[in-house]
């Protein structure tokens, strides 16, 4: 356990030291739970949602996008269920003042042991004899003594209108999806689509939990690429579909690097599945602190369509062009964390080795595609020569860094410790032969190459 | 008058039918001021805010990406004016109940009368003056029987905490702003970056106002994109530096295919200025209801790290790593809105021709870089030939419309009114030459070009 703990506050420590995230308004102390991503860190998220959209909406026919409002009508999250179903169970300590998410103390005290139950979804009633029979002490003081358990709605609630008499009431949206149920017959009357068909988005999500956060794992706002998958559930097989999905997420996040043994899947039990889920099914990653979700697919079924189709009175239902067929579709939703994949990333590239420390990002994801050195930094020629080499593959709209200060051991050093895949030196030699040295981050192998050849390599 | 309604209303409807913009949640009867953007939407979006994060931040040496969270310290708004001077005024009618914003009001009663005057950040008494000299009477039922004018803020409040006794008030960002100037120590920590250089971000912001909005003008959320750009007073001044951002936003906005003919710049005065600016300028765009604010640059002076640095007590200055000194940098600030952007896109792009309407959109912006049709859709050789031509164009990355519905005309009809630059068919000569037939959107021009010749025609 000291180990993992150890890793996760080394990348941790990266993260902040380097620019990738830094604590949310920290120069005020902070506000917890939230975050902000730095100058590296937003590079290496604007890779992982582009290849999301590029791999699920640009590169597939049957996928459209979509950016809907984080404001929504009141009455989207009552159809939805959240206003009755998105609850937190908390408790508190009567020594130490101290209040705690139930379900998350009982499963961290059981993994603990050894029980990797899962709680989440259970009656109040059972949380709390759980906690007792348990004698389950507060995780802050240590005492065992505490208040009866309660459930909170986890929607962050805001008012819209700034007069006091005449304010209404609204949430910041709890999840994506309820965007793509509610254009649903927006999408199909404007796009004339046929199904199945998916409607996918990137966009922050909401929730109020009081729950402590692993870093970036859970924090109060966070960004979810996410789609839902419409389909007749006469003629197709909703398990086939559901295999389907689950093999094209593993394989994409495969591609970003992560690598195959740190991760599983995991069927959420009855209890833990969300209010609108026949099936949930969790792709864990071996995070430093054990194996965490960090995406998500499940099988909404109608339930939304339906729903809403009651509450507003609107026709959801969607006509098959050929057979005339009138039915409420049906839905698989895969869901991606993009900050639990960012952390995953990390986690899974962090290496130490006997004298240095490197990220072991894939290219398509690392912050800096490239960093170029002029050898010296007082010869003009070499660092006019570099400067050419820095404009040249910045033209081509990839993200390269540039660096003369110090010997060029400690430059490899600093971008090992981001993660630049490599690193591009212009000497003497390449203004006799115009060839420059590639160094690798990951076998730090180096090899000359023709400046014409440089895109060819990296 | 009555034409540019016109072509309003004409840009309305066709981001509804064709998917550009939906109202938000519509099916619950909307929700005021909010707005979804549907799949063809958020493919145009998307293009202009990559264009900008490329143009702004990828492609040059002396700016850094930021994504910071929209939850900051309540004490952030304190520090930099929001609390205090983030206002709106507002008027109620007596008869008809009905709220507005006063100096919108006012600006378009003096609009309509041929005078351009802004009343914005007007006393209350002053605005109250205005109106009834004017006898200015209710937009809404057209009787002058008003209350006294108030002023409310227009930062949404929400509360971090769900136990109703341990709530803490917090705000949804109103600007995008304070999280550069926030993170300003992390970030040169982090960097050893050189003054000057400049902090960007993307993200949504969020203002409770009550003004109208014309469509998506103006809303409870958006979306900008914005930087800070710091510098040291004494070795670079600031008017300068002004200038030269305000040609920077302006080749931008032209290189989108804005026409140089509809915008302008404007000066705000100064009490329309934002309390922390000395010096406010807008370019405005000719949008269907007259010439308004597309983008925006201020001088922000060193007055929000001033007031940081005083309400935190961390020093925020910056030291010149070659002379040593120690300063407050000093800040100008280029914002821009992209539903605005978006909204000038359309409107600049609405073309009609005697039998066709048509998007002149650039062909870096439109949803769709090319449409792909075979000719027939029984003619199993050709579907498969157009089907590969499509492949080809989306494994390049470029976005790509499929139709094998109705005769060609309809489908050029359909692709015309959504702005795709070029269509491309596959016909029965295809099977023989393999060539296709390319037409432009804007001359309606066709050519027939080998397969191999499709990127560089399109």
């Amino acid at each position: 356990m000291k180990e993992t703990e150890n890793l996760q506050q080394k990348v941790v420590a990266l993260c902040k030291r380097r620019g990738f995230v830094f604590p949310g308004s920290e120069i005020y102390g902070g506000l917890a739970n939230t975050y902000d991503y730095g100058p590296l860190g937003v590079l290496m998220m604007r890779n992982i949602q582009n290849l999301w959209w590029e791999n699920f909406i640009t590169k597939r026919s049957d996928m459209y996008g979509l950016d809907t409002a984080i404001f929504m009508a009141p009455d989207v999250w009552v159809a939805s269920g959240h206003t009755a179903n998105f609850n937190e169970v908390l408790i508190d300590c009567k020594k130490c003042k101290s209040r705690t998410g139930a379900e998350k103390m009982i499963e961290a005290y059981l993994e603990s042991k050894g029980d990797f139950t899962k709680v989440e979804g259970l009656p109040v009633e059972e949380l709390e004899k759980i906690i007792n029979e348990n004698k389950i002490s507060c995780p802050e003081c240590g005492e065992f003594d505490w208040t009866k358990p309660r459930k909170f709605n986890n929607l962050f609630e805001t008012h819209i209108g700034i007069v006091p008499e005449n304010k209404s009431l609204t949430y910041l949206r709890g999840e994506l999806a309820q965007g793509m149920f509610v254009n649903f017959k927006n999408v199909t009357d404007s796009l004339r689509c046929k199904i199945p068909f998916g409607l996918g988005q990137v966009g922050k999500v909401f929730r109020n939990e009081i729950t402590k956060g692993n870093f970036i794992f859970r924090t109060l706002e966070f960004t979810l690429m996410e789609f839902e998958y419409f389909f007749n559930p006469s003629k197709q097989k909703w398990n086939d579909l559901f295999e389907y999905w689950k093999e094209e997420m593993k394989k994409w996040i495969i591609s970003l690097g992560i690598s195959e043994s740190k991760i599983r899947w995991r069927i959420h039990t009855d209890e833990e599945r969300a209010h609108y889920s026949t099936k949930t099914e969790d792709l864990d990653f071996e995070f430093a602190v054990g194996f965490k979700e960090m995406l998500g697919i499940a099988y909404r079924t109608d339930f939304d369509l339906k729903n809403h189709m009651e509450k507003s009175s609107v026709d959801l239902r969607f006509t098959d062009p050929e057979s005339g067929e009138r039915y409420v579709p049906h839905v698989i939703e895969p869901t991606f964390g993009s900050s639990r994949i960012f952390l995953a990333l990390l986690t899974n590239g962090y290496t130490e080795e006997k004298d240095r420390v490197f990220l072991k990002l894939n290219k398509l994801v690392a912050p800096y595609r490239v960093a170029v050195f002029p050898l010296v930094k007082n010869k003009e020629e070499i660092v006019e020569r570099a400067r050419k080499v820095y404009e040249m593959i910045q033209n081509k709209g990839l993200s390269v860094d540039w660096d003369d200060r110090g010997n060029i051991g400690k430059r490899y050093f600093a971008q090992d410790e981001i993660g630049t895949p490599c690193c591009i030196t212009i000497d003497y030699q390449t203004l006799e032969d115009n060839t420059v040295t590639i160094r690798d981050r990951d076998t730090m192998n180096q090899q000359r190459v023709k400046i014409e050849d440089i895109f060819s390599k990296i």
